[in-house]
C-alpha cells in the first residue's frame, strides 16, 4: 500500500516507537508523585520539554504539554478570550478563511459569547499578508490567529511580518504551527509569536500528543481549557503522558534531520515534472514554495473519484483535507482560493511520506493517466 | 523496586504494549480519511467503541473518546453547564468535598461563572449516601457530580441508590469512574447516570487515554471542551488517536480477569494481619468494603516521613493523593473524613500492582515497625 494520505501524518519513527515502548514499561508512575518512579517520569517529561523550547528559542517555562494542536488551538484561543468574558472589553477576533477546520470550529463557538471574528481572505496562492492584518487590526482586537503552515496546501505564511504587524499594535498573536513544526524554522522570538501551537504525530511521534507555547506563561492570568490538580503550571489538568511525551521527544531530535533528507530527493518536483510529460494537465493550488512534502493539485481532465475509487487497494489517497475527507463539502480552503465546486472535487491533496521514492509517484502518475481525457 | 504508589496507575499490560506498538505501526493514518488506511484505523476505535459501551451496558453511538478521565470529567460537567450560560435558570451543582482535584477544579471555575455549589460531607468511612444527595436537590439543580470509587479510599460509594435519587427528581447524574471500570460491576442503566468518565491507565491501558459515556449522545444539545473537525459525534476535536484506543481496548478485554485473580490472594487483609501481628498501630481511613487494590492507611505511631525517605531507592511511597503528593497541604479526601493535620501527615495511600506479592508487603511492614514507636 502506497501511502500519499492528504493528513500529512507519519508512521511513528522506529525510534520514537521503541522511547514508547521503554518508557511504557519503565515510567508508568504518575509523574505527579513524589517518589522515585514519579520523579523518573517527571525528569523525562522536563527533559522534552527543554528540548522543544530549545528548538523553537523559547523558555522550557512556557511550554505545556496537551493532546495535539486541536487542543492546543483551543487553549491559546480560549484561555485569552475567556478573560474578556463576560464583560471585557477586546471582543474581535483576527484569523483567516484557511485556518484548520478546528479554528474555525472554536469562532463559531466564541462568536455567539459575544466575540465578531474577521476571515481574512488569501490571496489566490493561498497567502494571507501582514498589510491585511495589520489593516484588520481594532482597538479591540484581542487575538491575531494564523497558521504557519496551510494543512491542504502547504503554503507558508509570513508569520514573522505578522507578527511583527501584531507587536506593534500590542494585540496577541497565536500562529498553529502543527505542519511547520520540524518541517521550516520556528523561532518564537523571531515570529513574534505569543501562542503556537505543535502536533507530535506530523513528526513522527505519536498521535494523542501535542504542546503548546505560551510567552510569559507564569505571568499571564489565563484560563486552562481542562481543569485538573494543577499539572502543567495549571494550565492543562490530568495525568501527564510521560510515554507519549518523550516519544514526542525522540521524534523531535530526529525528524528535522529524516526531513531534510527527504527534501533533497526533490519528489515534488519529480511528480510535477512527471504530470507535464505525460500531458496531464494539472492546477497547482498555493504556490511553488510551499512545504515540499505536501501538495494540492487539481486535475481538470481527470476523473479523480475513480482514480482514488480503482485505486483504493494500492494507493491510499483522499479528496478534500484530512478532517473532512469524508464530507461531501468542497474543502473550505479550496472555496477560500477560488476554486469551484467542480474543480475542487477533481483536486487531490497529496503529502509524501519521508520512505517515498520516485516509484510510488510514477505508480501515482500511471494511475491517473489512465483516467485522463486528452485533447485530440 | 516495589511499587505503592499513591496513583493506582499499572504499568502497561504487556498485550496493551503490543497492541500499542502494532497499531502504530500498522494504523498511523488519521481515520477520518476516507482511504483504506484510514478506515481501518476508524474500524479498530468502532470496535474498541462498542467493546467499552457492552461492558458498561451502554451503546456504542454514547461513547466519546478523550485524553483520559480529567478530560472526560471536564467536557461531563462543562457540555452541560455551558447550556445554563449566560442566562440558563439552572445553576446549582451537587457533588462531594471528597472528589478528585479536577472536579473540585472544574467546580472552582464554574463558581464566578454564576454556579453555586454544594459540597456533601461523607460521613466518616467516605461514604456519600443517597439521601444525603436527594437532600441537596433543587428546583435549580442542573447537575449531580459524585465519584464511583474514591481515589484515596478505594471507597465504593452507592452510585446506583444516588442515580436513582437524580432519575426520580430528573435531575442529571455524572459519575467519575476512573477508579471503578474493570475493578467493580459498572452498569449505566443500572446506575442511571448520565455521564461516566473513564481512564485508560487504571486498568493497564496507556496514560493519554480514556472515554466519556453520554447518555443519549445524539439527541443532547451539548457543548464540546475542544471544539475540532468534527470528530467524535462533535464532541471532541482532535484526530482521534487510534493506537491509543486500540490498546485501552486491549487492556480493557484483560484487565478485569487479572483484577480478579489480584482480588482472590487477598493481599490488603494480609497487609491488615500483618500490621496487627507486629503491633504498628495503624487506622483504616474508609472502610473494609472498599475496593482491594488500594488502601488509605493512618500511621500514627509511626514516623512516616522517614519511612518514605529513607526507603525511596527501593519502596516507591508516597504521602497524600497522587495529584497532589508533592503539595504540602494534608489531602483534601482525609481533611473531609475528620484526619487532622497531624494525622493526615501521618497517612499512606498505598496501592498494590497486579504483580505484587506478600513479601513485597512484609518489605513494607519491616520498614514501618523500625520507624515506629511501641508502647513500653
Amino acid at each position: 500500500m502506497i501511502y500519499f494520505d492528504s493528513a500529512a501524518s507519519y508512521p511513528v519513527l522506529p525510534e520514537a516507537l521503541d522511547m514508547l515502548l521503554i518508557q511504557s514499561k519503565t515510567s508508568y508512575a504518575n509523574p505527579s508523585s513524589d517518589h522515585a518512579l514519579g520523579r523518573s517520569a517527571a525528569k523525562k517529561i522536563d527533559e522534552v520539554r527543554e528540548q522543544l523550547a530549545e528548538l523553537i528559542g523559547a523558555l522550557p517555562s512556557e511550554i505545556v504539554f496537551t493532546s495535539g494542536a486541536t487542543e492546543s488551538n483551543n487553549l491559546a484561543l480560549k484561555s485569552v478570550l475567556s478573560r474578556q468574558l463576560p464583560r471585557g472589553n477586546k471582543k474581535h477576533i483576527v484569523t483567516s478563511a484557511i485556518e484548520h477546520k478546528c479554528i474555525i470550529a472554536i469562532c463559531n463557538y466564541l462568536r455567539p459569547c459575544g466575540f465578531d471574528i474577521t476571515y481574512l481572505v488569501p490571496n489566490v496562492e493561498g497567502i494571507i499578508s501582514a498589510e491585511q492584518v495589520m489593516n484588520s487590526l481594532r482597538s479591540d482586537t484581542a487575538l491575531v490567529s494564523i497558521q504557519h503552515v496551510n494543512n491542504e496546501l502547504g503554503t507558508v505564511n509570513p508569520i514573522g511580518e505578522i507578527g511583527a504587524a501584531c507587536f506593534s499594535k500590542g494585540v496577541l498573536f497565536h500562529s498553529d504551527a502543527a505542519q511547520s513544526l520540524g518541517k521550516v524554522n520556528v523561532d518564537v522570538d523571531e515570529f513574534n509569536v505569543d501562542f503556537m501551537s505543535f502536533s507530535g504525530h506530523k513528526i513522527g511521534g505519536p498521535k494523542g500528543i501535542g504542546a503548546l507555547y505560551i510567552r510569559d506563561l507564569r505571568t499571564q492570568p489565563l484560563e486552562p481549557v481542562i481543569h485538573g490538580a494543577g499539572q502543567e503550571y495549571g494550565m492543562r489538568g490530568g495525568t501527564v503522558a510521560s510515554p507519549l511525551i518523550a516519544s514526542f521527544g525522540a521524534a523531535l531530535g530526529l525528524f528535522p534531520r529524516l526531513y531534510d533528507d527527504f527534501k533533497q530527493r526533490g519528489l515534488k518536483q519529480y511528480l510535477l515534472q512527471q504530470l507535464k510529460l505525460k500531458n496531464i494537465p494539472s492546477l497547482l493550488n498555493g504556490n511553488l514554495a510551499a512545504v515540499p512534502h505536501c501538495v494540492s493539485l487539481s486535475f481538470p481532465n481527470t476523473d479523480i473519484r475513480l482514480v482514488v475509487r480503482e485505486n483504493e487497494d494500492r494507493l491510499c489517497l483522499a479528496q478534500g483535507s484530512a478532517c473532512s475527507s469524508k464530507e461531501i463539502e468542497p474543502s473550505h480552503v479550496l472555496t477560500a482560493i477560488g476554486l469551484n465546486k467542480e474543480l475542487a472535487d477533481k483536486t487531490l491533496r497529496i503529502s509524501f511520506t519521508l520512505d517515498c521514492t520516485k516509484d510510488h509517484i510514477d505508480v501515482l502518475v500511471a494511475a491517473l493517466a489512465l483516467r485522463t481525457t486528452f485533447a485530440a
